[in-house]
């Protein structure tokens, strides 16, 4: 299973990186790292592109022994004492620079903990706009749930329901963005059928996203426009260094700090106590942000 | 001890209001919050000011009963289950638009848990450079040496390592700034001694920093350098919602968000792999981030 979960998320990442470069003026730049302690990745960024200010789209194969804490960190529901541990995947995060285009995040894992008897997948893909599109916000969840259910009918509304649980910023009382689907510790019905699961979502990411990106991407965008997304943005920080667990997994495990944080955006903004004007449409995503909907 | 120490941090934030807005063109925005489960503060805020891109003075009253998470944050060595707590102090972040003018934090603090009888005070003030000028360095360690000099000669050097100790971003493997003073936990010699030595610290602050502040304000600056002082920022960022000890305090008493997240600067910048190129002014503030130094 080790070999084969590679394989496949190291395809994705090539089928990707080149739908993304067909929309961009630049190249991903590569990095190839390893891991002290075990393992390594192949890490591809492009910054300040034509399209986006920064995307990065990772593939890493990490393993060796936990620190307690970091065993804490990364779930599984694996209790024994033994804290050897194996996780590859796929990780990617692209911010746009137009306000109207959705930043998108996925990441698409498998674990195993020990001598391998304990073993699991997670992942996910969710979408965090600046501003509201129900027809993108439809689209990016039917594309999801397409891919769930040809597996299990009860897997989408499971899924998105922990997707808008697990994105939640609490101090701000609101969610990063307006969902998706987040899974972990997946071995249903079995790890075959785990792996053929998870493989469906990773390849639903690309229909899932570049109809978004190319509706929206021609439209015209104020200086007010951007400034509210820089805020967002400032937002989508807060989530990533205070609650993600895999951010956290990273800094305890002394993963590649660049790899980890490559999912900041280039930019961001805080404002003391910004509130969106009442019937803006800021003011409406937020509300949406505050109460999560089911948009199929 | 409450109402003394309320009634000198108070005098403090308004004599650091005063200074600072005879040298900006806008006021503070002043707000005043209540905090549920008890107490409130005064938040006074420049933003996108003449001189200042963010600039923070906070005082705030709070007491009531901790999560024993918060309680763990709190410090103070009290570990009684008295769950029961009040905290006075002032805190202050300043930001400024020129990359050669250093961004400065600074708080003075009293605390008391469970019936009063465990008390202790703590604070500190920290400077964060972009670029490394010495005798600003030099200038701005000296003026709390001679505050600390004047109570105990052990102070200094003991709080000036604990700063370099406490600011300090483990995942990056540097500090945040240069150094300052970093003190919690204190009692001696006796509560009327260790108020006196907070107040000649939080007196210290305007001398310490206005200075720097005249010196470097004309300074012209390229893109590029305030492109740096972005990254920088974002450095900031990274130590504030990752191991800020005040600001998880903070998140974790439901204390008033907008207060708390005051401290993060107006905007900043995450550059994927961002190498400052060897010999520059740059890489020499790396250096000293990397290896700490004594500067008095």
């Amino acid at each position: 299973m080790r070999t084969k979960m590679i394989s496949m998320v190291k395809r994705i990442q090539d089928e990707i990186c080149s739908a993304i470069e067909e929309r961009e003026d630049g190249k991903f730049r590569e990095d190839i790292w390893e891991r002290e302690g075990g393992g390594g990745g192949r890490t591809r960024v492009i910054q300040n592109g034509s399209v986006f200010e920064k995307a990065g789209v990772n593939f890493s194969e990490v393993y060796g022994t936990l620190s307690p804490q970091a065993a804490k960190e990364m779930g599984g529901g694996h209790d024994s004492d033994d804290l050897t541990f194996f996780a590859t995947g796929i990780s990617l995060v692209m911010h746009p620079h137009n306000p109207f285009v959705p930043t998108v995040h996925a990441n698409f894992r498998y674990f195993e903990r020990g001598d391998g008897s304990s073993w699991w997948f997670g992942g996910g893909a969710d979408l965090t706009p600046s501003y509201l599109f129900e027809e993108d916000a439809i689209h990016f969840h039917q594309t999801f749930k397409t891919a769930c259910d040809k597996h299990d009918p009860t897997y989408f509304p499971k899924y998105k329901k922990w997707c808008d649980e697990y994105f939640y910023i609490k101090h701000r009382k609101e969610s990063r963005g307006i969902g998706g689907i987040f899974f972990d510790n997946h071995k249903a019905p079995n790890q075959e059928g785990a792996f053929e699961f998870t493989k469906d979502c990773a390849e639903a990411f690309l229909p899932s996203y570049l109809p978004i990106l190319e509706r929206r991407l021609g439209s015209e965008f104020t200086k007010e426009e951007k400034k509210w997304q820089q805020i967002r943005r400032g937002r989508y920080v807060e989530f990533n260094l205070v609650y993600d667990r895999g951010t956290k997994f990273g800094l305890n495990t002394a993963g590649r700090i660049e790899s980890i944080l490559m999912s900041l955006p280039l930019t961001s903004r805080w404002e003391y106590s910004h509130v969106p004007e009442a019937g803006s449409r800021e003011a409406e995503l937020r509300k949406v942000l505050m109460a999560p909907r089911d948009w199929v």
